[in-house]
């Protein structure tokens, strides 16, 4: 099979654990194992990531140096997709004893200029504070902020991705055997102009969905969303939660689910699952188990589930 | 031809120039459209480049954040690789109007433990302090330290480039015509431990050595390191100093050079003509012109330099 594989940035950079290098390797280590997995078991793998607390912490990093100075974020985009595809290359290279060729590419992920979502930031990026602290940074940065569970966040526009120019690239490596990393963050958010040429935007595209797209686009079998939930759930909040183990598209897009975190997962799954692939959707550490149906939540066509 | 054209770190974020992703970008530009020529002219084109004014801001950056998180240098070489990467292959895209597919690699390279670099650092990051300072902040940080003129700065080491593990996907990415931008910051630097695994480590590899090399094992024909001096000069500094239009590897080695710029061009232009290669060195904008010898200083080896 061809799998996409997307690892959450916030399962990469944790709520709680420092923002450091090495609790975000010891996180991609872990992911990196589970993703070996797939590969000794025969199959082909191209794997994405977020970058939301990654992207949060460079843009902190430049303003608490030189707020005047501060890079877009297309570029702060650009330099997460160089760190954590350099860590899970490197760590998926260890895990798999350096016998298969890994390529780390840079992807730009082509948007509308048109999106709403311009006029309307909801995409979490950066650490939590509560209200009081996140309201006097947003006054200070202009930033615009929101509610994520019981803490605050800076939100930024989140547009649909619509095209990966380097398609060819990719299915170059992928016809070679190559496993490949791309679409870091999303991809790097840019515009066409109207004369052809591309320039970066202020944006940062939700992974999920850029994933869903890729996988779309490359003829994938599977596409598994690995975060640090185990699953979705029913009934989330109540007494009577439990896992889904498995669910069709039309019963995906029924669930109510958060903006912030799961809900752009059970969509991009039910997208990805309505052409005929299997979307999963669990923890970083049950790639292969998901996969199987053993862990996690699958999606599938409605006219495929019993089958 | 195939053409390995390695951009400076320093012409692309300038001594002077305010360190924003605005003024590289237009450097960036320059170079773009110059080496846009070598692919109009019919040439096989490798793009690499340094980053020793972008780590330098990074770790800075990182210090002005949370200096107890500050992210090793291995993980800061890859972040410049993913900024300036993105930035020259955008540029480079819209230069030739996105008819040729362009893809950045991030490349870590190996370095020998037992470099005597690492005992011995003296490449300078970051901005210059008076020695008070300087001392003052190695104490807390753990930093090397040397005197650079009348002030201190920050020395990490520089060991040499022994090997490019991501040759095959190089070679795989040109033999379908696909213009490579790679080895960012003279690669990520990396350990080989004893059970074959990789493990970053905190240095900085100089960019026109990994060019050097990484021309080597592509068989190159040429490899233009470019940069913001339109040539090397022989008697620099006294009234004598005249630019050098053509020289062979073994005047090159003789010529007194200052280790910190010119020098490591010149030596590895010098080494890459031995190969039997054409080395060429001078300013971002004439790239072509340098290859067809109208400006810069080309290196040959000693028996073809009248050919």
């Amino acid at each position: 099979m061809l799998i996409v594989a997307a690892l959450g940035g916030n399962a990469l950079l944790k709520r709680g654990e420092p923002l450091t290098a090495k609790t975000q390797r010891a996180n991609v280590r872990t992911a990196a194992k589970s993703l070996a997995e797939l590969v000794r078991a025969g199959h082909q793998l191209v794997i994405t990531h977020g970058n939301g607390p990654q992207v949060g912490l460079l843009a902190l990093q430049g303003a608490a140096y030189k707020p005047e100075d501060a890079y877009p974020l297309d570029v702060l985009g650009a330099e997460t997709g160089g760190m954590i595809g350099y860590m899970i290359e490197q760590e998926i290279e260890n895990a798999l004893g350096h016998d298969r060729p890994v390529a780390t590419l840079l992807t730009q992920v082509v948007v509308d200029p048109n999106d709403p979502a311009f006029a309307r930031p909801t995409k979490f990026i950066g650490p939590v504070y509560n209200k009081e602290e996140a309201e006097s940074r947003a006054a200070a940065a202009g930033w615009h902020i929101a509610a994520d569970g019981d803490k605050w966040r800076r939100v930024v526009p989140s547009p649909a991705p619509k095209e990966i120019p380097d398609m060819r690239v990719l299915k170059l490596l992928l016809d070679q055997g190559v496993i490949v990393i791309c679409t870091g963050g999303g991809g790097i958010p840019v515009l066409r102009r109207n004369d052809g040429s591309m320039a970066g935007v202020e944006a940062v595209i939700d992974k999920d969905a850029a994933s869903a797209l890729l996988a779309r686009q490359l003829g994938a079998d599977a596409l598994l969303l690995l975060t640090d939930v185990d699953a979705v759930y029913d009934d989330l909040g109540t007494q009577a939660a439990a896992p889904i183990h498995r669910i069709t598209s039309e019963q995906a897009r029924r669930l109510d689910m958060p903006a912030g975190s799961m809900g752009p997962k059970v969509a991009a799954a039910a997208d990805f699952a309505d052409t005929g692939g299997i979307s999963g959707i669990g923890r970083l550490e049950d790639a292969l188990a998901i996969l199987d149906a053993r862990a996690g939540t699958l999606v599938t066509r409605a006219d495929t589930k019993d089958s």
